[in-house]
């Protein structure tokens, strides 16, 4: 017989932190990013971390689920399901900024089980002296790849002062981001959050990257502001420029469509965001690259089996992010180095939290890429001085959800949420 | 920085053990069944245990496999799939049966990981003092449960005694083996092993079952016997007495069209033998069920992503068996206490071998379940003695790879393995 680890208590802090400026099909990022730590402490004093979203209705749930795992075997994955079902109940709670997609009841319960279910990972491998990696699989790679994602901004909050990165509001401003970025982290491909402007600004600023960037693999994500005829003529112009398209268009029916006539592949976070959007994606053949995110998708355990699904239908995996700090980054690190079928550089909004963390001693950048941390779990500490200014910051702050629409409303009254809008 | 557990050796142990003269499509069991132990031997003593099939060809690839684990960390379940596949190379080993569907290099790379991917596991527990089930996310049931594995049969293999399970040849002697079979082992279900007489007799055979056993939810498998026309009678006369119909006709196009106008689930571990045959599978609607197999699925972390696939695509989901011993009777056990969802009884032999076992302590089975063993790892241990006598009756037996229908062939010379035949 062996012996249980059970969990003693779980905390929930959210906390907020200073967020640029980055413009993007639903508004414009508000001053302050929310998030929300998830410790999970053990019967034997060892505590797992994990990482979510911050919005109230999240919270909400994130404590009916809490509440919920006293006794927990820190093993029982299948059990921290269960009971976080019967904790949350039937709830579609959606986002406000539909970033990534329709929210679903199953989508909502995923995204609730996430950050625990990265906790208790943590726990086994303090349990058991192991990474996180090996206990996904072992590592196929020491190093994870991330892409440098680039985002049309204002130099500043209006009243703030500039951040480091200045204004992105044309290619020009696009390739010189660009520039600092892969001068700092050493990113080897290149993400464009579009949707901002009228499609044929956003290729010419594509134009401007690959110019300036002959080698380095481009994406550009307008987060469905276009229809499907738009989308289809935008990548028949960028032929050649793209390694894939990611949500030119909503929908699986509309996404099939452009796939249809797309030169180049397809990716989504936004039509294929659980698993009960595969089975009509595949049918429709409508994206041929899924970027997963463990916050939505369950956790690292169910990202693990997306990737095999990924695997054995053909398509192309990578991994989608929101703003977030070193906890998440350590677990996509861990995730990306189990994950033999990564065929993409991972996303990352890492550079856009200009040094904030909640880490005693954040995960670098080297050569664009993570090294996987070889300490027990996660194999990162949390500085409980940083949690406790940046919950104080939640506290002092006033945002509560996310908005995006609603921030850029307030400098352009007429400004609508419009999907698509070309 | 964590301590890797490495492999120190690896002993790969042929055995045979008796086999009843039990009939299918390919013909009649021989005298011996064939299987191979795995002792995955690591760094620390503790010894990992794995089980496989124990033909000839097989065995060749398990040894080239088994000198290529030395050093690697028995966490390391990727590193375990790269260094066999290195080992191993291209190669297509198939069973000369056929009973468990086409071959390919893919699914005999599978085959050839499966036992030392098992045995990591079964190290892996013990290293951390928990349960392979454990390891796959927690136990949703403590009980895992069985169907009763029918066949027709002769009394005995020609010259020898008869065993205690006696002739089946006919409906009577099938109720009455259900019946012994039932009253031993407390199974909720049965399944028939046809495909051996014509149609008509085997759904007399099923018809009888009904009437003995009005509550056993009942299953035929005749092994890709039948034409798509024949299948498709035998569905509609059987309407009403099957849960589900097992592989009635060879490959995804035959059983599509029967799907199509069965009136009950068909299921398969003949037609979708690999993650490879999936997409066409589910784009045909070829099959409802899948009986997964440890075995030739590549261990169990593979086959738990496959249940995710089955639980994305709404397939149902049990697992198939050939002959086979205690430590793939544990294995299964586990998986089948981790996975959730677990939509029919599980298929065993374990009657059929009439006590034989390598364990010292085999399992038991209880209201035609087995309980999920508490120990660490598996949670079973090796009887060396019994392990060293089937080993000698092995090297003494003269069979090296399993052959139903050159056995049969002796006594009916004119016999020839028709698929279909009917």
């Amino acid at each position: 017989m062996t012996a249980a680890l059970g969990v003693a208590r779980v905390t929930v802090t959210p906390i907020a932190f200073p967020d640029p400026p980055l413009l993007n099909s639903a508004g414009i990022h508000q001053p302050w990013a929310l998030r929300a730590v998830v410790q999970v402490h053990a019967a034997d004093g060892s505590v797992g971390l994990g990482e979510t979203y911050g919005d109230a209705p999240h919270l909400e749930l994130l404590g009916r689920a809490a509440a919920a795992l006293r006794g927990l075997d820190v093993f029982d994955l299948n059990g921290l399901r269960e009971r976080v079902a019967a904790a949350v109940g039937v709830v579609d709670a959606p986002d406000r900024h539909g970033l990534t997609g329709p929210s679903s009841a199953a989508k909502t319960l995923a995204r609730v089980v996430s950050p625990f279910e990265v906790a208790l990972l943590d726990l086994q491998g303090h349990a058991t002296g192991r990474p996180v990696v090996d206990l996904l699989g072992g590592r196929v790679r020491d190093r994870v790849p991330f892409s440098g994602y680039l985002f049309y901004k204002w130099a500043a909050h209006p009243g703030a002062e500039p951040d480091a990165y200045g204004e992105a509001l044309d290619p020009a401003g696009i390739v010189d981001q660009a520039r600092r970025m892969v001068q700092r982290y050493g990113f080897r491909s290149l993400k464009l959050k579009g949707g901002v402007f009228a499609p044929d600004e956003e290729i010419a600023a594509v134009r401007a990257l690959r110019a300036a960037f002959p080698e380095h693999p481009l994406r550009l994500d307008p987060n469905c502001a276009w229809t499907v005829e738009t989308s289809i003529r935008v990548a028949a112009e960028t032929d050649g420029l793209l390694e894939y398209l990611e949500d030119p268009t909503p929908g699986l029916a509309g996404m099939a469509e452009v796939a249809a006539k797309a030169p180049m592949p397809l990716a989504t976070n936004m039509c294929v965001v659980e698993f009960g959007d595969l089975p009509e994606a595949v049918a429709r053949d409508s994206v041929q690259v899924v970027l997963s995110d463990h916050h939505y998708w369950g956790g690292l355990t169910e990202s693990a089996r997306l990737a095999t699904i990924c695997r054995t239908w053909g398509l192309g995996l990578s991994m989608h992010s929101n703003s977030h700090l070193g906890i998440s980054l350590a677990a996509m690190v861990h995730l990306g180095a189990a994950t033999p079928n990564l065929t993409y550089d991972v996303d990352t909004h890492t550079p856009w939290q200009l040094g904030a963390d909640v880490l005693a001693d954040p995960l670098a950048f080297d050569g664009g890429a993570v090294a996987v941390p070889d300490a027990p779990g996660l194999g990162v500490t949390l500085d409980p001085d940083a949690l406790a200014r940046m919950h104080a910051d939640y506290l002092a702050c006033g945002i509560r959800e996310r908005d995006d629409t609603g921030y850029l409303r307030r400098f352009q009254p007429g400004y609508e949420k419009k999907r698509p809008r070309w």
